[in-house]
């Protein structure tokens, strides 16, 4: 069975015990979280979400970039969201290969060189990683002041959260 | 207390009961969701997943933005993800504003013309734009025909998937 199928089968699991339709569209909690694709990652779980509760941006690295702060701009403006984590974590694959191999790489297999993606973004330096990403958010000029931003490095051999500190996050922004 | 604190709270007990050290970084099911920010969309549970078995990418809509396209080519590879399920949902709030309001709202409320995001990318038809997603991502260069790309819609008040017609997507692609 492909790992669609299985999915979908599970979803059939899902919805006959489903009771959730009176959950409306605004996050409950006014939380947004920006974190990484990592299958290891369960966002729902580690933080306690129930359903409704919270706004979930993913992408490869949980990173602030253009889409993450197009879809934080809607969350906050037309949905109520005034809270913002941004998580990366341990052993992420962002730090074990760099924009140029990997593009190398793709050009000399398909022998097609797209526009976009433009980079990858990789990153190496988890810490400083997290402060670029809450100074994009907190300097951005469609998102005000009053939005509270933390950045965050999650252990995927702990399965806990540990703040990157404030202090240096203002340093670096 | 705030949002972010509530999280963390939750954080210390899951991490307390924390067992799974040991899963590793390509995700075990070799597959890649792309779907919406909203708080009632809980993919883990909705599909079934455990920790460890599947890319989530996660963006205002479900969209296969340039973002998504970068993140779902460093899953396939550099992680071995193969099938990838693109997840619009019902009752989106992307349906409900168009880009041109949004942006007159901030530019008159901030007096900021920032360069990004330079769209907001609603849209008004699901269907449709389920199929145009699943069309971008099968005609990007760098992404294999093996890759098995399929479109879904999620019904919020059913818990329940039901899949936007291949032939359909083949007409638009």
């Amino acid at each position: 069975m492909s790992a669609i199928d299985e999915a979908l089968r599970a979803n059939q699991a899902y919805a006959k015990e489903f009771d959730s339709a009176n959950v409306y569209m605004p996050p409950r909690r006014k939380l947004i979280v920006i974190t990484c694709m990592d299958s290891r990652l369960m966002p729902d779980q580690m933080l306690g979400f129930g359903i409704g509760d919270a706004h979930v941006i993913r992408n490869a690295g949980g990173l602030a970039t253009d889409d993450a702060l197009r879809s934080l701009i809607i969350s906050h403006h037309l949905l109520g969201a005034a809270e913002v984590m941004i998580i990366n974590h341990t052993d992420c694959g962002m730090l074990t290969f760099t924009d140029e191999t990997l593009r190398q790489q793709l050009q000399a297999s398909t022998g097609a060189t797209p526009q976009s993606p433009a980079c990858f973004l990789t990153f190496g330096d988890l810490e400083a990683n997290v402060r670029r990403q809450v100074a994009k958010v907190r300097s951005h000029p469609w998102i005000p002041q009053s939005v509270r931003v933390r950045g965050f490095i999650y252990d995927v051999r702990k399965g806990e959260l540990n703040e990157v500190s404030a202090r240096a996050q203002e340093a670096c922004a």
